[in-house]
């Protein structure tokens, strides 16, 4: 059990955090709301899978067969989302980009809503919020869908953040709480000097712990409507598309981001293949896209796990270790659960039993496993 | 007639030349070997539409219906390069991407090859030096085309170069014969103060003459091979895909050059739309392009006229005023025949009876009309 002790003169840190993504920093955030000495590290702090995530907050539409758990987690996260952005925009004073209009699944051909039907029959048969339309039902909520579409589903509680400035907004929120930042990178987990380490660095936690945390390689664009204005749709659309899988956000900027490819590769190179697959998906679904300026392409790595699901908890063997990664597709969802149960278990000891099935030691022994960069 | 007098004290500039791109280079190279004072006008070099070429010294596959005096001259300065390029990479001691494989011109389908059959027809009703080829003579010299490729062509003349090598070798070779460089824009032709001003400044050329010139958006993709070897084939290829019209450059360095669009458009945004056509019927052509990095995107502004050839002559109604602009797609072939008839005009004061076809005059008295910038 750690608490802070505001009149001590010892300069040593209650808690450390590796890697200042947004569950590092949202970690961070919450520790020192609970008056607890922290110190982030961290030499370029949100430039990891955040700065490429489109942001989506999907429990139901990520909800996929045979992944129980990590639904759970993932619904538990979504219905403390819309405190989490009351809370932080109110203390830094500015958005996240956070927006409740919620999620278009959609099929563009026949075999393309086979498959989507098939995922979201189960998702319902898991008692998640989503809803078949009737095409024209379909329309009249997105009319820039292409003629093509063949049909789909509403999951109106699937809903979005900007992750770029959830960054920036927690550096503001953590930084106004007290917590202090090492911009140098972390080699060892042993020249971190604090009362408990708490690694939240993505895929460079594999190096970090040993845990089997792999790359996985995603391309993602950035589009922007033309003339200025915002996008013309509004709900975040995830479609299947002549078997491609594709999301689109759009963004009151204007901005629209297109993603994301799924690879089992380490490197970020953007590739030809990569962006053809995206636009040809994105304009198949809502052609009115060609027209829009392509700003941006971009690959990050997700760190994923052999389940799928994160790493939260105890690093076993190692006393005062913590991790908090492996989030693969699902670290802006993510981050208010494993924020708070990642700050009780260092106040309290003791985890929360909503952590169990995603403890450290369920992989076994530490796995030699190929790193992030 | 205009010659250079080294003993004079007068600081006047025989010549100057507005624009810095390949034209407006090699004309101040060729007129500084000839004596004269020789000033360039450009705030950013080599920034306009030669930064976004492809170079393709192509005057047989560019051999268009009705376009009958352009492709004279095309073929022209094609006989001029070889002797242009050795004279070039000789004075300044460095490359520019002079490559002389040869084109194939490939058609992806059967209707992709009775467009690019019907334009060979009439090429080789030219005389101009086109060969069909059998299926399996095009796959023997580019086994990376896909199956689906129904025929082609070799064009052995058409070569290429690397636009942004030949710029700077164009501005050494122009600095070390004398030529002096004036970092500013031009407003108006009066501004310049020279016995002779030459207008080479591309799209720019309609505000500074009245001239009919207007921007054309052209969008160019550049990929690198992976793993930092040569591209996967050597010729240039051009192919028609599914309608679709791209050319594909290989370079030394692993670069490919895939473009164009041909837009009437005046802005410079890349589009969804537009690479997402380059991208495809590249891959359609050549498969393993899918796995070439994207490492650039941009468009660029070529100078059209209204009957798509080059404007080259003296400005009617403006004494001391020249013009080089206009070159459309071919303003990288169409340097050095452009260098030295311009040259000579301006020291010998009479027109090539080769200009005649260009001359400024044949568009009539001044027309107002959009300008690129």
């Amino acid at each position: 059990m750690l608490s802070g002790d505001p009149g001590r003169n010892d300069a040593r840190p209650d808690v450390a955090v590796v890697g200042a993504g947004p569950v590092g920093l949202a970690v961070a955030w919450r520790c020192a709301q609970r008056g607890l000495r922290v110190v982030v590290h961290d030499p370029a702090p949100g430039s990891g899978a955040s700065h490429v995530a489109a942001g989506m907050l999907s429990p139901v539409a990520e909800a996929y067969f045979g992944e129980h758990e990590l639904t759970g987690l993932l619904t538990e996260s979504a219905t403390r989302w819309p405190g989490f952005a009351a809370e932080l925009t109110g203390t830094v004073g500015a958005g996240i980009g956070y927006r409740t209009e919620g999620t278009l699944v959609v099929g563009l051909t026949a075999d393309d809503l086979a498959e989507a039907r098939r995922l979201w029959s189960y998702q319902q048969g898991l008692g998640l919020p989503i809803t078949p339309l009737r095409p024209s039902a379909l329309r009249d909520r997105e009319p820039a869908l292409a003629p093509r579409v063949r049909g789909g589903a509403v999951a109106p509680g699937d809903h979005q953040v900007d992750p770029r400035r959830l960054v920036a907004a927690l550096r503001t929120a953590a930084e106004r709480a007290g917590v202090r930042w090492r911009p140098a990178a972390v080699g060892s987990v042993s020249e971190v000097d604090a009362r408990v380490t708490v690694v939240a660095a993505g895929c460079g936690a594999a190096a970090l712990t040993g845990l089997p945390v792999r790359p996985v390689k995603g391309q993602v664009l950035r589009l922007r409507a033309p003339g200025g204005g915002p996008p013309g749709f509004r709900h975040v659309i995830r479609g299947y598309a002549d078997g491609e899988s594709v999301y689109l956000v759009p963004r009151d900027s204007g901005e629209v981001v297109v993603g994301a490819t799924v690879e089992e590769r380490a490197d970020t190179e953007v590739t030809a293949g990569g962006v053809l697959r995206l636009l040809r998906a994105a304009v198949d679904l809502l052609p009115e896209l060609a027209e829009y300026d392509l700003v941006e392409a971009t690959a990050g790595l997700r760190p994923g796990t052999p389940d799928n699901a994160p790493v939260i908890g105890a690093l076993p063997g190692r006393p005062g270790v913590l991790v908090a990664t492996g989030h693969h597709r699902h670290g802006i969802v993510l981050t208010p659960v494993t924020a708070d149960l990642v700050t009780e278990l260092i106040v309290t000891g003791e985890p929360d039993p909503l952590l169990a099935p995603f403890a450290p030691d369920r992989f076994g022994p530490t796995i030699e496993e190929e790193t992030c960069d």
